[in-house]
């Protein structure tokens, strides 16, 4: 899907089928769209009940759902959007070949540094899009989703401005009342998605404390705010112009998250892989290369590498 | 004991008797000093079964020690060897009067800055005296101590350099073969072995992990050398000349230890007390104060305080 102005008609398939994908594919199913689901977990639950949407009050049920156990029942498609963990990005060599075609859009939703790399490097630069989710979502049972709260996305393309696919992906969106919009500078959003997840999903880990935790303990509330200070100063070496504000926002928002858990800490309680890579030591190996000091990134990092590998 | 050259003859008390009151005032015993000790949880173990220390291979059987359960049974002394948590200072204000005589000297072994600043307060500065254990050692049941390694033990006195009575206590020590010494320097004392317990037992509560797995964790090392530079900045910075390799020593020293728990992080697995600003909180703000930076610290106290306050 190179310059098409919708989305409708268009096959799309989703590759990870947690929370996230689960969310936004589904939504985009709920719009009408025709999605086919990758799922590993959740097939069997998802074949015979659905999926589930709990958000803002309401239930939205999918009642049948395209759900696949292999890409190769899937096929070609328009667009394939990635939620799979980035500790899985290898399982992509296999998955993907089968869903692309000649003007086959790929867009990541992954979390942190080096997903679009990654792609680019492999199906070529011009099919990679990548969409950062500002939301809070579990994914409580098989085939049952609860959004929380926030909910907004931002799609755009790999080191390219918007374009009209990222418009049409974002109008689906839309459509079905999330807060989306094309943008511009795809790395300079994640470097502002970063600078939540570094310090609420590091220190979820590092100090076992949900987002509320954070914000009522005076020392990791200043510590919150100094690593968002040590991103911020990255962002701009890199060429992002994020204003100090921005921190201070991103504090601010984050009171009405309540005792949320960041998918890290869920993760880690149960033992799954953490994105230790794409959240802090990517973005520690970027920032420090670009003369950035980040010292309580490289001590936060080096505390969740261990506490991941042992767990 | 303002001027004495022995501790022969001497009344000694031990408030605390952990490990290290365990051990080093044990050894006093064995030594054939006249050494009370207040006990609190090892009380009737101690009455019943007396003391064994287990010391390089050896095992050394106190049957007879003179264990009480008040201060005010043992009555005034000589020299009062302080070895309880930092994090119970607050109980000395009613523990140590009974003991305290014209002459009593005081002597903490406590972890951490903060220690003889708090006896001077209340008991006059004369009477302060400190010293370093440099040690691993467990009490892994009532009345039993093991002695696992290192051993040595610096002795000095508060703001003062090393007098007469300073040099008798560690004389005393190295009677029954333990490497000690009277020292005219005890901050810089403090700063070496903070240089060791910030690093070791911090990473021992925050990345849980023991000495062999902070050597054996390339991150974690690294982190632990950089804590160390840090400390040793600050330590320079408040006047005391501790060289670059005494970080590097700090480090080699440590492989001997293998899978040695810090106390630190035997108390919190047991969820209890832990020293947390003797060992990072007062070392931070001294540095701060003194115009180092210690972000790395700053992270790891910041992290350490949630984490034993919400265990």
């Amino acid at each position: 899907m190179t310059n098409d102005e919708t989305l409708k008609g268009k096959r799309i398939a989703v590759i990870g089928s947690g929370a996230v994908g689960g969310y936004y594919g589904g939504m985009l199913a709920h719009g009408g769209h025709d999605v086919s689901f990758l799922m590993r977990a959740d097939l069997e639950a998802v074949r015979s009940q659905g999926l589930r949407i709990f958000t803002k009050g309401n239930e939205i049920r999918l009642p049948r759902v395209a759900a696949f156990a292999t890409t190769e029942e899937i096929g070609a498609v328009d667009l394939v959007i990635i939620a799979l963990k980035t500790t899985a990005n290898a399982e992509l060599e296999r998955l993907l070949p089968p869903l692309i075609g000649p003007g086959t859009a790929l867009l990541t939703l992954q979390n942190g540094l080096g997903n679009e790399e990654f792609l680019a490097a492999r199906w070529g630069a011009e099919r990679v899009m990548g969409a950062l989710c500002f939301v809070c979502i579990n994914r409580t049972e098989p085939g049952v989703i609860r959004h929380l709260d926030q909910g907004s996305i931002s799609v755009g393309e790999f080191r390219r401005p918007a374009s009209a696919r990222a418009q049409a992906i974002a109008d689906a969106w839309r459509e079905v009342s999330i807060e989306a919009k094309a943008v511009d500078n795809l790395a300079e959003e994640r470097w502002r998605k970063l600078l939540w997840n570094i310090p609420f999903n590091g220190l979820s880990i590092a100090a076992r404390a949900n987002v509320g935790a954070v914000l009522a303990d005076d020392g990791l509330r200043s510590l919150a705010r100094s690593l968002m200070e040590e991103g911020l100063d990255a962002a701009r070496r890199l060429g992002h112009a994020i204003p100090d504000s921005f921190a201070d926002w991103q504090i601010e928002r984050s009171y009405s998250m309540g005792d949320y858990k960041p998918s890290s800490m869920i993760d880690y309680e149960l033992s799954r892989p953490v994105e230790v890579e794409a959240i802090w030591g990517e973005p520690w190996r970027q920032g420090v290369a670009a003369g950035a000091t980040m010292l309580r990134l490289e001590a936060l990092h080096c505390i969740i590498a261990h506490l991941t590998r042992t767990a």
